[in-house]
């Protein structure tokens, strides 16, 4: 390497992606099509527009562009809280005694705390532009609600949060950060809609759950004048913003004449995996270049490692159309002491589509084994990272140490996609030696796929 | 202005200051020296050190070396987290409709959240350096308390916070950040020191005060061999240590030909003014350029606009030497309505010193419209603020809206020291419009002021 590589690459503004990166243009076979899960026919822009931002439809059913111009206006707030940064994790590889190169693409330092807004304002300004008052969502732990609040801020949106009641009370901090940036939040279930009447109703007492959520949310935004529906995950849309990530990291590798030989990322719905490794994925499909990439999953909720390739339900209440993913079934709900996000019982079909080709491969780790790798690199990286992320750094740690071993110099490109001050009670079980792992057992994973509607 | 100016500015790692700037060295009336309580006389060296790390009491008590090396090691931890960005305020601007060119140098992007981990890392390299197990503090907010933690875990020494005992209960978060860097976090007062003993049976269920910290933490260190107190504000050394803030901000601006108008920081202790304003001040004392600068202090806890400038005991427990500051008087104590830090009862003796030379100037404000301005700012900038940092938004506004009037275009950059992460419950009573202002009366200033000690 001639020159010498800083602790920190940060792009200039005018060497920002213009356009987002489509990888499903660069496919040879396309992820499965979204069906109407009545009529069994694909969805068309026709069909979701009751419910999404007619543009928003079509980038979702866009296959054959590879290049989506960013439009200027969100390119001036990217410029607010990006380019993010990739760091040469040169701490963490002393800490470790490993010849391999870490980096780690740094998605942390903004007020929603994680990559989601990379999506939100996206999503937010379609709605804008469309003459739209508000857009629903819903969320669990926060970070996409919190995102979602601060783009519908900035394009001075109506922001309707459906939030389970369980978050809402025992996180109250992000909350009040939603409700700062002007967000009407909700608990879920809520006495608002139809489908939140008759659960408190039929379960007094329900703290409530995401599918619940999802349900309040679509009711609320299709009976609303002027309001749709939007979500944080899972659909095409979510993964071509987030492609933001990835062109940004490689214009970084680039300009150093780096080539990395891994790349991971977590992986829950797919919008962080999916936006990092698009364009090095795009290399792949066009025979450009090789990689090695990994997708972290919780073990508690293993979608890619034990799940079903399969047309399932986006959404535990049956109410959003059926994608062809790798599924738990959606009536799976991970166990209660799983920390953090990456809870989703499917997986992207843009990434699922690319697990089946082989294009990538999956690993699931246990929860204590990643907080011990998030307090490791905490203490020698400075940044205290969310849960989700974690599970990147667990891996990277362990291929890190592989390296170690085989004195091979690797470098190794991970997604560190938030920081997690807003999880410091699964912190402080962890502190406390009270935090606990759990594996659903073969029957249960059976259970949740025998529900799943039959092709 | 030739060059387009982009949203942030970071300098490259080989701009990164080398030295620290020790505004001191350049005033010809010297800040008054700390003196004993007993005799009267100022402190040495020798006096100093059983509190504190050596090499520190010489940056203490040094009033001549203009510059003072930035040790490698100290160097290499700053790549970590800094430069921090210096961001003009586009989007600020644009909302506000002002003429004003706006820019704030922001210090939030690391996992302590806030400026403070600059003096951080430097005090407990000087402790590690001169062979000792670990260092003291206390805690109030938790910030300093965080800060010192991530650095200790840096350079593996122990690290013991007392922690107000209402804090330590009310914000478990922060306690948990602490514990997760491996700190020792005690709720003060404790039953580990003579005074927490004394205080928990004189006053049975107290819930703690800063003073009884300091007091406990000062303890602590003096008792155990190879231990040493540190502190995160008020003092000379983190003044010095801090104007690694002033240096790059003005490399920053002076890389884009930018020359301010104003210079606006929040003031507690004085950590962060300090830090930003002395390269600035350093060019007033030698003639070499004007700049009007502004300390912004709580109308709550005005030491600057309202208190005395004489000599008085450094905290409440009266175990430290007494320093010639702007003070209220030790036993001042800021209304419990008061959110955040900025509760220091007296003010940097180097703030003070330059207050009373006419060389800065000081404002007040309440807290609802530090609030008010604290929301503004999150909505449209994209970060949530301190509520410490909040007060210098509020004059920059304030500011940028008389230029609205007045239609100058005043080159305006202010300190945005910490995030608000931590502080959602007073985000939360200002969302529920229960937040209240309190200004203290003449009477109660007198009462606390009756009892300084007498010169």
């Amino acid at each position: 390497m001639s020159k010498e590589i800083p602790y920190k690459i940060y792009l200039e503004e005018q060497e920002m992606p213009k356009e987002w990166y489509n990888v499903r243009a660069d496919m040879k076979k396309k992820p499965a099509p979204l069906i109407n899960p009545g009529t069994r026919q694909s969805m068309s822009v026709q069909d979701l527009e009751p419910v999404f931002c007619k543009e928003l439809c079509e980038q979702e059913l866009n296959n054959d562009d590879a290049f989506i111009e960013i439009p200027a206006e969100i390119r001036e707030f990217y410029k607010m809280y990006r380019p993010s940064p990739l760091v040469r994790a040169y701490c963490l590889e002393k800490a470790l005694g490993t010849p391999a190169h870490i980096y780690y693409k740094f998605e942390g330092n903004n007020t929603s705390g994680s990559h989601k807004l990379n999506s939100a304002i996206a999503q937010a300004y379609y709605a804008k532009k469309q003459g739209l008052k508000g857009v629903t969502t819903e969320t669990g732990a926060g970070q996409w609600g919190t995102a979602l609040s601060m783009a519908c801020s900035y394009f001075d949106l109506d922001c309707q949060v459906y939030m389970v009641k369980c978050s809402y009370e025992q996180k109250p901090f992000r909350r009040e950060v939603m409700r700062t940036y002007g967000a009407k939040v909700t608990p879920s279930p809520s006495m608002e809609t139809e489908i939140g009447r008759k659960m408190n109703a039929d379960f007094p007492g329900t703290t409530g759950s995401l599918g619940c959520a999802i349900s309040e949310a679509v009711e609320a935004a299709t009976k609303q004048e002027g309001y749709r529906y939007v979500l944080g995950s899972v659909l095409n849309q979510v993964l071509l913003h987030q492609s933001v990530i990835g062109l940004e990291t490689k214009t970084a590798l680039d300009k150093y004449g780096i080539k990395p030989d891994m790349i991971i990322g977590c992986a829950g719905g797919g919008s962080n995996l999916g936006g990092l490794i698009s364009p090095f994925v795009g290399e792949k499909l066009r025979g450009e270049a090789d990689y090695q990439i990994i997708a972290v999953e919780p073990a508690s909720c293993p979608s890619l490692t034990r799940g079903s390739y399969v047309y399932d339900f986006c959404d535990t209440g049956r109410v959003c159309p059926l994608a062809k993913m790798y599924t738990l079934g959606s009536s799976f709900i991970p166990s209660a002491n799983h920390a953090g996000g990456l809870r989703y019982h499917g997986m992207s079909p843009v990434i699922s589509e690319l697990y089946d080709q082989g294009l990538i491969e999956a690993r699931s780790v246990e929860q204590t084994a990643v907080f011990e790798a998030a307090q490791k690199f905490a203490r020698v990286e400075g940044i205290l990272p969310a849960p989700e992320s974690s599970h990147a750094i667990r891996v990277a740690i362990d291929e890190a140490l592989k390296c170690k071993e085989t004195g091979e110099a690797k470098t190794i490109v991970f997604g560190l996609t938030g920081t997690g001050y807003f999880d410091m009670y699964a912190y402080g079980a962890y502190n406390d030696g009270t935090m606990s792992d759990y594996i659903p057992t073969d029957e249960e994973i059976a259970a949740s796929l025998a529900m799943v509607p039959q092709a």
